[in-house]
């Protein structure tokens, strides 16, 4: 019998650490093909070259998909959607996946789902029914009306993708993938490698030994002209907590040039002696660095993910999380100077690292691997009020 | 004050005969600025250059948009769909809207959806909220994820969009603006032209005082391979029936060519003696000649619309309008020869011709107008549970 | 040895006649192996589906390339050859041939030429070198200064290909390829089949057997406006003349909308009792066809190509084919009623069918599968002077 | 009488510099009014934003096109091509030009031209005629062929362009409107502003005063692989001079990589103290700059052009300027560390300085805009052979 073909696209490069498991249990399970289809962001340099981290990992690409349209506005980021409609299309065209697999609500992931459910491709959905308040989330929940099957990362999702009007029998609460390597890097000891030998960056580089902070935050799509106003108080904060920190460039979004520019327009301004900045890390790698970190700033949905699952202290800036689950490691505060360095300094203090499994317990990767092969194939379906 | 402008994007002759008393009353209203798209379809010739209707009526169209990728099959329907999002965005960029207006749940209105949700301009959408059971239904929903208002044509419609997360106060019945032609329509005496003379068209042309059928059947997407078998019971169902029949050629979509040429290879094959075939009508001309009609057979939304208000008998054929709103003049069947044939024959005898008014009342292009004058301007919005 | 991987894209009916004999030859070479890409109105029924005659004649589709973008207006021939561009640089992409071919000077030809040119895959151009004075010309030397191998119909053809810069090492003179299957026509006796029975077309179906006309007549895209005008003339002497008639619609073009309006129009208000209308022919079928016939009417190419080669007499209308190599048989004329029929009338009577080898001598397919074999790979070029 | 709009597409920031006499002569003009289009990476941060320049030298831009794809691969290339085409011809559409302007040889330039033409807009190409043995010479006389007017900046390019076919009344050498800065900024005394202070940049600040070098090498797009090579030949001379030494970083090109990434790894590599890095320049301070300079390296156009008219010595590597005209003070060299030490210390000896007319006499900008005001408008033309 011949094994199902599993079309996966990858936009960016967070996108891929979260379903990374999923990509390996699909190749690995004998009833099943993986066909790994790598766009946008996710072959750029600018944007940390995920692809190269794939192949790396052992993953055969099965097509490319270039179209990002540079400008960084939202001209251009609803052009880089039309053009990856025209080229998903062919790729899916050649490649004749029996069901295609999209990931969470960036953007440009909405080519994907238009691509394959205008082509009777059966859709998946993984991370559907979350919720945060920006223009993710119209991109998310018109993805699942998209789509035809929802692997969803928490109870309350699943609920929602329910209310959603989606057949329940289509709608499966596997845990995020994410946590599956979170799982993995937990059982480690201590930080397994030195970040400032293995990923270069730029800025001074403070001694950890004594604990670090680690910083990532993204600009607000809705929310443009912030964006740089926001990144301010951040750094502000820091500059105020002094301690070693390790900070994280943004993704590619519109908007990120009010971050990026913030960043660089404070660091010619201000010495910035306990801080260095990265442009990307693999994923274990991160996950093993946020581990042995006394706390998380930024808005990253690490932060309530992962290091929920981990137990990792996190202070969350802003309205890009609101409302999705999380432990109670979270503490959630405004884009406020003094507000962001309260809490870091109470969360440290409080030495609270309770784990939480609201986002499912390790083996997503697998459970999703297991429907794709059972699940009959559909594309046809009926809102259910 | 400036007047808000509204950019309404019109792609196919059905949406502009739906929403003609709507574009009439932003045009005509104070505090309003219409900004007329016309695109894909609605600028063909092959499928009734709805523009020139637009031009007559005394619309100024302010951009064309050629989108149409020629094939007729499901790629060149997502390809086209790419490409609107191509052109819409410049077009946005130019005309900078306030508010844009999409209408329905056509495949290709999805472009207009994304590029002015993507743009951050508040999105309007008509006729949200109901179901039908074909691709249509996912594109409908998807849009409902991705709009800030919602002019829904019933009350099962409002119900469906605030069960579907919607902000209940974004919700507004308005009723169907198709009703508000039918409205002015029903009040004439006979029909008021000789279709033959003005619409041209091929075929016998059967004497109409009698009475006479009005067929219009389109493809239905998801069944692609089966559009022609569909087309051929009905084609025989009428040949049965042997009564005077004016017969509307399908619009364009992906399985045009199964129903289209399942129409041409039958006229080759038979005389098809009392059917005349037209290729399109004006929206009143056509209302006009459904309300002297002794019943509406196939599957237009106008059997279940404008016949359930004006009390029109409708043979409505197969899964294309399934759960939708309709008033007691609609008799549902299969595709299926005598089945079709039988239902006509027994609603014809019946003589019932009882007006609902479950999609409004004859005043929604009135009320979206002063609801889209008064509405506060948002872009930003999240599911309410 | 690995074989060349030679791609050839054909994008309209006419094409696809015009170099069958080089993808059989391609083909058929122990060398080579043939990528046939199908592109544009070459996919289309409105255009004579030119794919089913490659399948029926043996060829295995490589790629499918939809790009016609629906208009037909010069905006529009614009957009399809940039979607052109996007779709051949991804089938490029996969297929990776290791010569690309394209064929004569359709403006969506221009698409092939560049991406196979900045793709820096060696790009062979069938055809080039030859005048007739309207936007064909500019695409035409303009793919020529793109290309790296140049085969062309003639010896002036190949002295203007040279003047244009280009290394004559790189230019061949290997006669039409068109004319490869004159020859194989032209040693047939009588009409091969019944055109009317094989064909379908609509109109009177005049007898044959005493002599008939054929006209092949299309738009001049520089002269957009007055393609109406033009065949409106053709319409009046082919009335004037009053003999049995076989007329072919013309191709797509921007300005087929005059053109193919003014047939319908003037078969509406004229009854043309000895004409009958034909959408498309099968190359060897049509050329047997004007081997019959007493004169070909229009501005169509195979008038000064294949009708010198079999010594067929032509009535060319029209600067379509202005200072293109012709044979003693054709005879030039205005768009004037008058001119045509005169024109046509004295040709027949002078029973003067001398044929012509301008064009070559029937083995121009074999000559360029062998030149591809075993030219040197280049992508690299400068001007000689 | 109502002006002509004449529209110039400017792709990239060098070509601004080339034609900003011509820009300001169109716009001071009487009978001509200026349409600016900024297109593709004169829009981009990454590559020096040239709009900003334009807007603050006081020209209005009538329209934005994005186009450039990421990818900074071949394919990418052709892709950006393809875009361009679908925005261009939407702009032209909006803006009727009677004239398109476009200039010189870049690979996205061809997307104005087809655009231009295929729409029948009369089209004028600044810079046609010369050679250089790269993919800009293809894309260079492609456009030649299918411009309707030639504003060539030498005596031989007429003659070439002449020689291609175009008719003499249509090829007008006006000089080089690069040259009508030069002339501008030759009259200054010593170096008008602080390099350092106004334009930023990296790494070491040498003192200036006592004579410094310029360095300029882009990479020879199909001679992808070995950008990096080339680059590092240069640097290792650079090194090996060890003088105050100002760089700029190379345009976006397919191959940009090889060539950035060389330097990058090379700054890393090695301590360069005598090595200040550009990422942009206004036209004028650069060419005070050069003006100033002990000599240029490189294998910018500005070395043959502006340089030849200055009289400034000129060290010029590799193949990209191949056979353009050039002034005595062009020393030509191969991609060889020694080659170019020796050449730079040499033709600082000489201390030559000797000014060349051969590009003009720096009245181009006006000598065009006199043309584009009195050419009679045509988009139709035939070879001359």
């Amino acid at each position: 019998m011949s094994r199902r073909k599993i079309a996966v696209v990858i936009t960016a490069r967070p996108s891929y650490s979260r379903v990374k498991t999923v990509l390996q249990a699909i190749k690995e399970h004998p009833s099943l093909e993986l066909q790994l289809i790598v766009a946008a962001s996710a072959l750029l340099d600018r944007y940390g070259s995920a692809i190269n981290y794939m192949e790396k990992d052992g993953f055969e690409v099965a097509a490319r998909v270039f179209n990002v349209l540079e400008g960084e506005n939202l001209t251009a980021a609803a052009k880089t959607t039309g053009i990856g409609i025209l080229e998903l299309s062919t790729v899916f065209d050649n490649l004749k996946p029996d069901v295609v697999v999209t990931v969470a609500d960036r953007f440009e992931t909405m080519a994907t789902a238009i691509s394959a459910s205008y082509m009777n491709i059966p859709l998946a959905h993984i991370q559907g029914g979350e919720v945060t308040g920006n223009i993710d989330e119209k991109v998310r929940h018109a993805i699942t009306k998209l789509a035809d099957y929802h692997f969803v990362a928490s109870e309350s999702a699943a609920k929602r993708v329910i209310q959603l009007g989606e057949d329940p029998a289509s709608v499966f609460n596997t845990g995020c993938p994410s946590i599956d390597i979170a799982q993995q890097v937990k059982n480690r000891k201590g930080l397994a490698f030195d970040p400032y030998e293995k990923y270069g960056g730029v800025g001074s580089k403070p001694a950890l030994d004594n604990g670090y902070l680690v910083v990532m935050q993204h600009p607000v799509t809705t929310e443009y002209q912030d964006s740089r106003k926001h990144i301010e108080a951040t750094l502000r904060a820091v500059q105020q907590l002094n301690l070693p920190t390790l900070w994280f460039w943004p993704n590619v979004d519109a908007g990120a040039d009010g971050t990026s520019s913030g960043i660089r327009s404070y660091r010619e301004r201000y010495e910035m002696e306990n801080v260095h900045f990265f442009k990307n890390m693999e994923g274990d790698d991160f996950l093993n660095l946020l581990d042995q970190s006394l706390c998380l700033i930024g808005n990253s949905s690490v932060g309530i993910r992962e290091c929920s699952f981990m137990g990792i202290p996190v202070v969350n800036i802003g309205s890009r999380q609101n409302r999705r689950d999380r432990g109670s490691n979270v503490l959630d505060v405004d884009y406020d100077e003094n507000e962001i360095a309260q809490a870091v300094q109470r969360t440290i203090a409080s030495g609270n690292r309770t784990p939480s499994s609201v986002y499912g317990g390790g083996d997503a990767g697998k459970k999703i691997a297991d429907l794709l092969t059972d699940l009959p194939l559909k594309f046809h379906k009926t809102i259910t009020y």
